[in-house]
């Protein structure tokens, strides 16, 4: 519990404000409640006409992505446009990073141009906490998923989905299927419905994507679909990368679709009124039916829709938690 | 005329208001004489101390390119921004697009993320068509060039510049010379240039670059330069696509000048004061001399001057006609 | 003193203001001071929680990168966003340049689009003083670094970080270390020095890197490093371009470090106040020790920050002192 004490303070200010988001565990349950209830407030602000807030008027994000992902990084970007915020993207490939240049001169650097907020996706597990660790008292630093490990943005705008259409959590049973080992995606999802009490986690997939010892956490455990879906109240598929075709973990697409593929005739194992989700860009026939994808019970354009206001609540909580603005420019 | 019927009806809302623009074809001249009506209100913006207009402030404008075209891109991005829109640039070598997600996909994200309007660029043909017509209807559709066939902007922008200059078209010889038969921006003139009553329509290429059947749709056809210029009031050549060189089409870019390119002693077969027009990027000494690219009769910058009111225009005019933005966060 | 002369008066206008900046060489003493000046009134603008002046609102900044340079890119477009710009970036690899564009044709167009100011890197010297001869009345023309020529932003950041510690500059000696023959950056540091009077000027390198007949220019030229650090009160260590490595210039990385390094042993021979310099992004182990890089004396960081200040200061005075805008978009 050292661990998750230590990151607790890094994403808390003193006043158990939050000041950094890097990851769902340590985070605490009124903190996620928190980001929801702003989420909730703000979801209008991108329905009406004229979308914008000057929440963050002045301030300068920097989206730094090491890895390229256009959806994550427009979604960041709309948010903190909406919210007024000049926003600069880092493309790594373009960057000095190419040059050598470390994670911590990159920081310095950033941060002595006043940076207020870094949006930042590694692919290396713990990065978004070493910038976090690093970070002088003004500067924000959102995990846009970092390796292996946390994806937090994209697990609360799942819980956020989740409570739009069954606020009580306690009483849901929500299955996640696929490639649960290397998912960053489904880590983050689980430390959100846990920390929202939900009442039974599960997750399906193959015995090769699955963690060893995840049986002793709490969360029941599958390697065949049919069974974690009865009952279930939410399903959640996860993007199943294609690169890990190659290697010896799948046999093939047509083969995983067979079965683990979301098909309308498994979703009637679960309940009649339960959703269907997944964080995009979906594989047709690979994780999902089409029919089940864009059917009346999917809710994964909401889920779209949603990111956009969650990371605006994000962004919105966190820079009412800064430290004072520094001044790197006087001399010592 | 089904087609164009249902083309219009595409372009156009109930109340006969610019809904998208994806061809020249179907608009009708009231509406073409609208956009270039309104460009002429909107040209002055781009010359004031504070190029600002607060018409779009708030709304989220995509530049969704599958082609390259900084140019093309750049004037849709300041005429966006000139209005007060928050634009995202949008391309597709880094986007999900390469991960095989369909159009379909892509259009229903960016609508979930609220976006107001989709600039599209698209090497398919019809690609313009099929995103307005899946559209929501709180999303404008502009087609920013789709495959060989449309690139309206680009033809309303050449009579805009025509009309400065020459008001009445009904007494206008205009030549177009060059690449006919796989240009989208020939393709749009021609239509725009009857819409406003043009005189006489003019084409000139060699024998390989002119689609069959052209003759019979009011055009008149020569496959020499010399006669078709012969009176012209307006003169304009296409951008010559140096990958046609390889093919069949075409011996050599100095054989192509020869006949075909546009010289100061071949200007002297049109009218003393016509005007010459190019879309740009020029490729002097293949398409025209640069005595003529340079010279007193070349409007050729007036052109991109003009791209930037004639897209302000587009873009105020099809906001006003969009329906009421949808609210996709809604659980249903 | 003719070319000094004609360059002057291509970067100051009648009225003896700042039209373009393209090189120290020049710009005379007093106009140097004026930026620096006004750059201490704009430092603070970053440190405020709303980091915006409205001094460029309305106004069209493009940056003309045919080098990558991400750094320099982004403090020239979060100084343009902080005086409220619209900043368009327009990258060399996927623009038109490449199908073949001149200089000039690109020029022409960017100024039909009504830009207000043109930062621009370029790999060949003279370039930016191409652009600025060339540019329209209303046009400002920013170096943001040519070939092996000049980098004036970057010599004025540095003379106005040495000002902020040291301000009698009659008092000062600085030594720069590097690869004085290679670099445009040294070249714009000591025409800076020598305008504001410094005492004493410097430079340190392997002879293989010291152009011929500097001695004749009133710089102290040393092929050994420790002599040149004696009593300095300014270090300023230059990136080693590691191509050079692959040529005849420099047996090695290691060889260089041994020689010429800055080490904290070497910088007890200058001033026991001594600042250290260094335009980044540092090779740690090369040029510098990280103990000195990162040390009490370093005031890298600061440079980075007084950059942005530094650059507002120049397009804010640039933007005052331009011709009328033109009307490129009316008929002739």
């Amino acid at each position: 519990m050292a661990d998750g004490h230590s990151r607790m303070n890094l994403q808390v200010n003193q006043e158990g404000r939050l000041r950094h988001l890097l990851d769902i565990a340590g985070l605490g349950s009124d903190r996620v409640v928190e980001i929801l209830d702003t989420a909730d407030s703000l979801l209008p602000v991108s329905q009406r006409s004229v979308k914008k807030l000057p929440l963050l008027r002045g301030k300068t994000v920097i989206n730094l992505f090491y890895e390229p992902s256009t959806r994550t990084r427009m979604t960041f970007e709309l948010a903190a446009k909406r919210l007024s915020a000049d926003v600069l993207n880092l493309d790594i490939e373009h960057s000095s990073a190419r040059k050598g240049e470390s994670l911590i001169d990159t920081l310095r650097n950033l941060e002595a141009m006043h940076m207020d907020m870094l949006v930042v996706r590694h692919p290396e597990s713990g990065s978004a906490h070493f910038f976090a660790r690093h970070a002088a008292p003004h500067v924000t630093v959102l995990n846009a998923g970092d390796g292996r490990h946390a994806h937090p943005t994209q697990a609360l705008l799942d819980v956020f989905t989740i409570r739009r259409h069954k606020p009580d959590f306690s009483k849901l049973t929500v299955t996640i299927v696929g490639d649960i080992m290397h998912s960053r995606v489904a880590r983050s999802q689980i430390a959100a419905l846990r920390a929202l009490g939900t009442g039974e986690i599960r997750v399906a997939a193959p015995r090769t994507l699955l963690p060893a010892g995840m049986e002793h956490t709490g969360v029941r455990v599958f390697d065949q679909l049919e069974p974690a879906l009865e009952g279930a109240d939410v399903v959640i598929t996860l993007r199943l990368q294609r690169e890990r075709m190659q290697g010896a973990h799948l046999p093939s697409e047509a083969e995983y679709f067979r079965y683990y593929g979301l098909t309308a005739a498994r979703m009637r194992l679960a309940q009649p009124d339960a959703i269907v989700m997944h964080p995009g860009p979906i594989n047709r026939g690979v994780e999902i039916s089409p029919e089940v994808a864009d059917g009346a019970q999917s809710v994964i354009l909401e889920q779209v829709t949603n990111g956009i206001a969650v990371r605006m609540a994000v962004m919105a909580l966190t820079m009412g938690a800064r430290g004072p603005a520094a001044a790197p420019g006087e001399p010592a």
